[in-house]
């Protein structure tokens, strides 16, 4: 079941360098994870926007939920999200 | 080079069933041959509602809007499209 | 799996009066009937707009995007879904 | 009467966990108490999101903003209320 | 129980000035009644706009739909409905 | 004159409970020495937000200006004014 | 007293010319009188759209109400309007 | 050449009243010389907010960017700016 | 001075492929003598869209206004204009 | 390949004049090797606004992602894109 998520992102400013960086190598590993499970089938980030669009495939509502709230940077994020829907015309 | 657009679609409320039926065969051919050459990557309807996502995958903006304008049913859609740069955790 | 859906419904200014009320007969025995399987949890009118919301438990994306779209006022009809996960204070 | 409230809630960044654990606490019980008193119908998190929709059932608005203003969260939500009416197909 | 709407009318283009006017005085003897009973507090024109602002004092959501969907203009207006609750400085 | 005043207000995170209690005093009195002289026609709480309506009859915008600029908790308010004209159907 | 007043209009389709004319040559000569008489202080096209400004001093909300609604293109016309205070700095 | 600005201005929570008054009393004198220099042509408040309307009369478009950047409170402004073009029905 | 301009356009529905290809033509040759005069700088088509972006560089607003309300295809259109200023980079 | 950019910069409250000195002087580097380079091929400032749009002219999103998140000032930056595509008028 696919979702399109779009993700914005803001660190605080008085974020230091090293806890940012933390956040990120963090995010990275969640995100590779989620990848090689089949969980985020794709990743896509904005042209010069702190933002970033991906389509993930989820057992349910829940388990999307879970996922989302669980990404190391949720707290500087603002989601949102689009329930997909199989398109007759996809070869997939 | 991956753009995401969202397309809304909307036929007007005097054209005919049969003409209807054309405009969809014709945009279903024309939707798969994107699929197969990969200038389309992937293809989502969003549930309940006459709009649909999908990731482009071209060499130009002039390539791409020359797709687009050429899909069948372009006359009666809205389209929007945001351009995507690769994302530094993505594995593909 | 919960939705929240917002549907807006607008008749053609030319429908004629009795075409208006066979859609609405068949819209109520379709309604019923999503209320009886328990498709549909609830459904409230919006106070004095042509507009109301519903909450759906289904299993997947795409069995909602099937009932939405096979409501038989879906052509008079622009909706917006919101993806619903439990909420750990729910009691249900 | 029902109401279909959506609320979303931002805890300030520097408020310690502790802090906000407290609040979370006396949330649930506040709205645990909503919900067996029947005043709450329903509450759904928005999958992704810092956000609820809720379904509230009260004989007033002077009570409705009575509730919400009573929310041990309150002061961090930001809450739109849409008044509902009893929709005719609704089986209920 | 107050609530603020806000109504918008448009007559649609080619309705003939007779039946305009018939409307219009049916919605006058309509909103004379709702004033005599108390239902409609106040009512006021937008500045330059086919708008009005009016306060409604009914005893539930219910009621004050079936007064709104039953303008004679209904059919006419785009009507949205703010709950009001007592505020704790109103003299009155 | 009518005009029909939205006013939300959001008093800074830190500012001290007396702070803000010694404000809210104030604007009591103000509010009701409005009201009392005739200016302030009505005034309601807006259900579940820290926003209100009011209804104001003053000779000129002039006038209308120096009221809402010296309300009280004007620092923390976001105000946006609509002109009102007599309605041909309002009875007062 | 002054307001600012943003007018769009928008002739229908099919309106012959002569008509627009006709309207558009009523609308100078009521323009200019508004000018004349000191109620319409000033009067701007907006550039490259069918839109303009104007300065209206009027002595009521219920005045400026006539004269908009009296405008022989209102029935084309969206209006919005912006209720003006003194300006401390100004020197006129 | 005729501009219509729209300026809302906030001066940080933090800044003192000294500072303020200051700010406030260069934005006098700059603004009553750009009346007197004809480079300004009206200022009104809009009622009930931190924010004015003014008519520019300018050469040139980097003209009237630098009287705008050139305001005192610029740094605690927001501006937006319509380019205007004479109206024929005008008659200054 | 240079200005930029968003302009959509939009034929109706029922106008003849003729018509609408003389409309096209005539708008070639307008805009082709607008750049080779230096008046229009620069021309884009936004992808997927009935929408361009042009740069224009003319001496005042009321020019700006003559040359866009002169295109052939502006009944068709709905146009946004920006000022522009010179940018401090800008080596041109 | 050409896309528009609208970029709106904001610095910190309480960010030192020489930093923010620091800041522009790099920026200003940055931009002038992108023109000279070819990649910006036009810029300007939005008339009383800390905004500006350019065109670049690069040969990917990524190219354009990789410029536009390299500006100095990146960090206090909001930027929209929209590609763009050859116009079959444009004579360049």
């Amino acid at each position: 079941m696919k979702y399109l998520c779009r993700i914005e992102f803001e660190f605080p400013r008085d974020m230091g360098g090293e806890e940012i960086a933390a956040y990120r190598a963090r995010e990275t590993v969640y995100v590779h994870d989620l990848q090689r499970s089949g969980a985020m089938e794709s990743l896509f980030r904005v042209v010069g926007e702190n933002a970033n669009y991906s389509i993930l495939d989820v057992e349910s509502n829940d388990r999307l939920h879970e996922i989302l709230t669980g990404l190391p940077m949720y707290p500087f994020m603002t989601i949102s999200t689009t329930a997909l829907a199989t398109h007759p015309n996809s070869l997939r």
